[in-house]
């Protein structure tokens, strides 16, 4: 509660300061202090006592400061990163929130429903981009966790402190490393909701406990409390009992749930999410295909072979506008046009692969002989399409020069890739780091899988996928052949 | 100070609780609070009085909590930044770190000189990567900013408060954008730094300052303060007088300059910096194409028509490894083989135009009739190459369907543009964010550009193009086409 004036004299008293001798006080920045920049200065700041303001420091010393993230760490993560150019940011911002509502699900007995509300009717006030899941929840320690931009499950403590690890374990291996365990870097969730809006309300019950959890980050209050010069990054959790609510209705029905509630929704995203129904739940249905409809994909003819028993995954959109336009709602199963079934429904005759890396990766493939003409592979990370890695192909696949086969033979199939996470995808998990560097490494060795004998060790990886190739040219091919000279020909052999 | 028991107590009497009635403690996740958890709760940590551990909660209750982000923030930022499948990372991270010497350097009255010095002889102890420049420093509290992640110069605050910002003014507009003011996001040095490292040392002395200023940020650091459970973002600004340092041996001869000092270079990069030092440097070179050679690009042919007299920039790099390799030196001026230099002297004809957008985007371009068949526009932001953005075309300069022209004519030419930051990149500067967007937007205007007559406000850019191209084909088109039937024609009218 110093003034200036006193400052001054308890300086000039501590050090010893004659009365004769001229000296300033200035900053670290050599600025001089005067009564005026004196009120200015924030406790703990470091000064100089000098003889003139540019003296040559008679020894070192050390200031302290602090450089805490500015907030818009967490307001501007998402602006670039869903980004890529002449393609909509959308659909994988949403898959983000989806990703985490699988990972929450994951251990539910009974159905995994995940639903993806678009509210732009305004009866809860403003427009709102909700994802609701029936997941395990969070309580309000992991709903604070999720608040830490970078926390990720890898560095996360125990409540109980840092000796006690939450204690991620790997999940064990699934076909199609369908295994739900979609969350890696602690970011995902606030670039999402950032993207698409500028507050987002998390509203959360962990299962086995009485209480809601709610947090809200926005936008608004970030600067507010930079204005007040208060903590950015000190919030509020609120525990509250369970009641019915505007937004989340089922609220009181769900033994446990997450809704991540975002507001403030730009004005842009809101015409494409409405213009563009069609197209953005196409490409979502696209990305969770093998989620949605289990590891041998959406088969239109052979409902019947589905060999999967794990829960069912529903993932809902809606979208309610006001009158008179009303409500559109589809369950991602129903999605008949996206690429990945479009794709399967049109191969004629499958070859399977597999591969292991010396660091534990795994990788699955299914090639095709497709009628269309997509020559690559579409690669899934953890169950989960990565949607703008392709691979092209692959050393053992390549027309090898001299061969009685047709060069043509080489660029008719087109198939899938999934990996595990030993693979690295980026943050927003658009793309691979890694897997053309690590496919082609020598230690990666493919090896075929047949369904009937499974023990195909020892098999040549590149034979076995030339007979496969012959068997499919002399079965196929004929008729395609001719079509290339504009004819069609009837085939005598059938 | 107080035991649990002791806790237990004070509560009993504070809340009044009788001592008949049963009653717990508990966490907000509703763990119930014992001697032994008593002691690792933090202080601040809100508890419920409860009747029993799932009692529905009678009232709301806020409860404070603290989110800053994890230092991971800092430390893995540049992890994907700069990848791109199949590309190297490592340009486009010390590029981050040439922008900023670049910024730094732009009011310089003599030279510009800007080093990059790889330390692998391990004479100062670790190797190390440093970034050197001559420019106008930092003072404690602009290094203490620099620090702090995501903090941009539009939003940095002055010293002395919020009401005073530091006063970022917009360059002037100059040829080519040129202006040497690519900094944007507050992230760039700290990405690169962790990209290329896992410590960086920052050495600086501002202009008029006797004082230099020294900040380490290291991943050891982070890690430690973390489990000593200190506060992670709190560090120490060292002040001191200018000396001779093992690294920066300059330091006493410059009157400001920042040094960044990298440390804990990953042995991958260190490998591709020694082996692929043409490569790397090459692609640098590439950048900075413009700022090194001016507005006009290196020309071999005519030397004297350079139009530029702002100070020479000087970009220097370094490669200092244990003997007998010894020293390898380039300066990036020297370099002949880099892409925007094959281009421009392989060109034989160039036609200019400009472009304006709503919203104050400036832009300007040369086409050329290139020898080769590089048939897109690299583009150029601030003066810096953006490496993986292309554009392909035009509306205008697209074949028009009809035209006396031959078709092959329109795919014969490849080109520069160059816009202001209107035009909006990636934080990594790698990719553009909507350039094509805004060359396609109807509001977007282009104008031919003649040397002789600048007012062509009124010119149709299509007819002008159309011309060109017409006086290009009849000039040289004649010795192309007939090299397509490999027969090489002498022409007649020369
Ligand atoms: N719907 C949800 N239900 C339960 N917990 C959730 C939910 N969403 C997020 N969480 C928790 O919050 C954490 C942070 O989520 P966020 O998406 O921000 O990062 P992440 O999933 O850990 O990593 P990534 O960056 O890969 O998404 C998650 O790890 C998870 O523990
Ligand atoms: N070599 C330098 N000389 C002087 N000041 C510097 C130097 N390098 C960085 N700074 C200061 O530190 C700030 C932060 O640098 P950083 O590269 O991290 O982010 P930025 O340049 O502001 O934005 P971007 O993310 O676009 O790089 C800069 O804005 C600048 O004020
Ligand atoms: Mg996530
Ligand atoms: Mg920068």
């Amino acid at each position: 509660g110093l003034d200036f004036n006193g400052f001054v004299q308890v300086v000039q008293k501590t050090f010893s300061v004659l009365s004769n001798e001229t000296f300033v006080l200035t900053t670290t920045d050599r600025i001089i202090v005067d009564a005026d920049k004196f009120d200015k200065l924030k406790d703990g700041t470091t000064l100089y006592l000098l003889r003139k303001p540019n003296q040559v420091l008679p020894a070192s010393i050390e200031e302290e400061i602090n450089f805490i993230p500015h907030y818009n760490t967490l307001i501007e993560s998402g602006t670039d990163e869903y980004f890529i150019e002449g393609q909509k940011s959308l659909p994988s911002a949403l898959a983000q929130l989806v990703d985490n509502a699988l990972s929450a699900t994951a251990k539910n007995t009974g159905v995994r429903s995940i639903e993806i509300r678009m509210l732009f009717d305004k009866t809860c006030g403003k427009s709102a981009v909700v994802v609701l899941d029936n997941g395990c929840g969070m309580t309000s320690k992991q709903l604070n966790n999720w608040a830490i931009y970078r926390l990720s499950k890898f560095t996360r403590k125990s409540f109980w402190g840092s000796s006690e690890r939450e204690g991620y374990t790997r999940p064990e291996p699934v076909r199609c490393s369908l295994n739900s365990d979609i969350s890696y870097f602690g970011v995902g969730g606030k670039q999402a909701a950032f993207h698409i809006g500028n507050s987002v309300r998390m509203i959360t019950k962990p299962r086995n406990s009485p209480d809601v959890h709610e947090l809200v980050l926005s936008k608004d209050e970030f600067e507010k409390k930079e204005k007040n010069k208060e903590d950015v990054y000190k919030g509020t959790i609120l525990n509250r009992k369970v009641y019915l609510q505007d937004i989340i209705k089922e609220e009181t029905r769900k033994e446990s749930f997450t809704a991540v509630v975002i507001t403030g929704v730009c004005p842009d995203h809101i015409k494409y999410l409405k213009d563009d129904f069609h197209e953005w739940t196409r490409q979502l249905a696209h990305i969770y295909h093998y989620y949605i409809h289990g590891v041998d994909g959406n088969h239109k003819m052979d409902q019947s072979q589905k060999s999967d028993a794990s829960p069912k995954i529903d993932i809902l959109v809606t979208l309610r506008e006001k009158p008179p336009a009303g409500l559109r709602q589809k369950n991602l199963r129903e999605v008949q046009d996206d690429l990945q079934t479009l794709y399967i429904n049109s191969a004629v005759d499958t070859f399977e692969f597999k591969a292991t890396t010396s660091d534990g990766g795994s990788l699955s493939g299914t090639m095709n002989r497709a009628r269309g003409k997509r020559d690559i592979f579409e690669c899934f990370w953890n169950g989960r399409l990565i949607p703008y890695t392709t691979i092209s192909e692959f050393d053992w696949c390549r027309w090898p020069n001299k061969s009685t086969l047709p060069l043509e033979c080489f660029s008719r199939f087109s198939g899938v890739l999934f990996t595990n996470d030993k693979f690295r995808v980026n943050a927003s998990k658009q793309k691979f780091m890694d897997l053309e560097l690590k496919l082609r490494h020598k230690d990666t060795h493919f090896t075929p899988v047949f369904n009937v004998q499974k023990a195909s060790k020892n098999r040549n990886i590149q034979k076995e996928f030339m007979q496969w190739l012959e068997k499919c040219h002399s079965q196929f091919d004929k008729q395609v052949k001719f079509l290339g000279y504009s004819k069609t020909v009837t085939r005598t052999d059938v």
